[in-house]
């Protein structure tokens, strides 16, 4: 039987459009292992889907939470919203993931409330892909949880162990905590506390802390932050590629390099770019609530949505909000 | 009469060779401007001037504080260390500013024993550089306060915009707050009052919160943040240059260039990097003390030691310390 992933089909700021043609993409790739629900308003997404496409179906909600709205006031006044009926989806058992590339504060809210919390996890929290001179490594939080103590910071490392071991396939994945330097005693209060909490962990492979230099050196499988520190971090490194095409181009003209040499260098930083492009991994897990859910980017193209579909089906094969439900237990 | 620089000659890993040589430069590059202070051990340092050198002299000092000291223990008991002496020549009048590729936290501590915080300032402040698409901009604080209160990031938004305006030549700096979303009331609670109290500010053109995407591409003149925050912003910033060669190699490997092809990218990468090398710039003022103070990287090479010399005489030119006070009076 095929994976049953509900996609979110009026979440993003093109959608309904580029969530239906990723989702019939993503139908097509998995070659009968995922089926996909596509929830939304049903007179704006069946006209989209191709005629005759199985493992692809409606599931109707009548109404939409926009990108902008509140999540609290959204996600109390707006039961029928698509986040809502996907995540309802999850909870009685007609889905086994969820994924959105809509209002990300309102599929938190909502997940919180519709599949609750892991026992022993006081905050679930996101967990973002940084590009490594090895691969990635993944960063959590990455904005879900702005103001953290040590514990909350010791419950993410074992929720991204977990993650990393299992949908990344990394073994005994080493985890730091992203400190100003990297010696025991070194941070902020929380972050003092917590490096006692993951120094006293067994079932973790605690490295200790690492510096802002050692991240994209791959200091670490797993990254531990603020959700403060991984946000900045993570939209600094989503700008790099940009800016660098800026930088290079400045050089090029100071350089005055000729054409065929530009096509060159464009060509290499086209690869480059490609490392920290979001559509690569198309969305990152929501984890410590029972149930699995990507989250993806709002500006999320048809591939980023068909990679979010696929993620999600990661999530439920290596059936990872058990296992971290296990971890903490 | 030319202005006096006190160097600790005894601080930073290549002490104290390099910063002879960095001093020298500095005196010859100076054409009179600049008189040298070298701050240390006279057996060690007298051998390595130049003979018949004007303008660069001997302070004597008895010890040195190493990299790896407790800063606090080593500001008590090592009275007589480069550190203190360099800091007293400031103090008593000998020298107009002080710089020192030393031991950060003892340079800091001994900053504010020695020369006393400037009337309003709860935290003196270690206002870093980041490249960007524009030029560069200015990070406060860059680690050397990582728990921070609403009105220290406050503060830091005043000395930061002085020193923008005077020594950076930018006409009204802009001046904003790293956090995780542009509009008002994201962020964590300091971040939050932080810009209740920046919107109130009169004299300082607070522009709103900027996110870490918008570091490189120039957000703002002043970047205001916690020394966590920008710590782990500068850090990774620093390693940007080396990643980026190591990406670039993989896929210059992956696209088949030849060896002229390769040049080409080389070429054009050295120019990128040296805008994210620290040596460019040389140190970073401490904002907030009594008196004029540049930090340098402990790594720094003579060129760096050069420039952190150049970077303490536009303090002085500009009466950098006296203008925040000024402005927090």
């Amino acid at each position: 039987m095929p994976t049953r992933v509900a996609i979110d089909a009026m979440g993003g700021d093109r959608a309904p459009a580029v969530v239906v043609e990723g989702a019939v993409e993503a139908v097509q790739q998995s070659e009968g292992s995922l089926h996909v629900l596509l929830v939304g308003v049903p007179v704006e997404v069946e006209p989209l889907i191709p005629a005759g496409m199985e493992h692809i179906e409606v599931a109707p909600a009548s109404e939409v939470i926009g990108m902008d709205e509140s999540p609290a006031s959204a996600v109390k006044s707006k039961r029928d919203s698509s986040i809502h009926v996907g995540l309802g989806l999850v909870r009685s058992g007609q889905a086994e993931a969820f994924a959105s590339a809509g209002n990300t504060g309102a599929v938190m809210a909502a997940s919180l409330f519709t599949l609750g919390r892991i026992a022993g996890v006081s905050r679930p929290t996101i967990a973002g892909y940084y590009p490594t001179v090895d691969s990635f490594c993944t960063v959590l939080d990455v904005g879900a949880n702005v103001d953290c103590k040590a514990e909350h910071l010791a419950q993410f490392a074992h929720m991204g162990s977990v993650y990393a071991e299992r949908v990344l396939k990394r073994t005994n994945p080493s985890v730091a905590l992203m400190n100003v330097g990297e010696e025991p005693g070194k941070g902020d209060e929380a972050t003092k506390a917590a490096f006692e909490l993951l120094s006293e962990a067994t079932s973790i492979n605690f490295i200790g802390n690492i510096e802002g230099r050692d991240l994209l050196k791959h200091g670490a499988d797993v990254v531990i932050c603020d959700g403060f520190v991984g946000n900045v971090m993570l939209k600094l490194g989503e700008s790099i590629a940009d800016v660098l095409g800026h930088f290079l181009a400045a050089e090029m003209k100071a350089q005055d390099l000729d054409e065929a040499q530009r096509r060159v260098v464009k060509s290499v930083l086209a690869g480059v770019a490609r490392r920290f492009d979001y559509e690569t991994m198309g969305g990152v897990p929501l984890l410590g609530v029972n149930g699995n859910v990507i989250i993806g980017h709002g500006g999320s193209t048809a591939a980023a949505i068909t990679q979010m579909i696929l993620r999600a089906g990661e999530l439920v094969e290596h059936d990872v909000a058990n296992r971290i439900a296990a971890s903490l237990a």
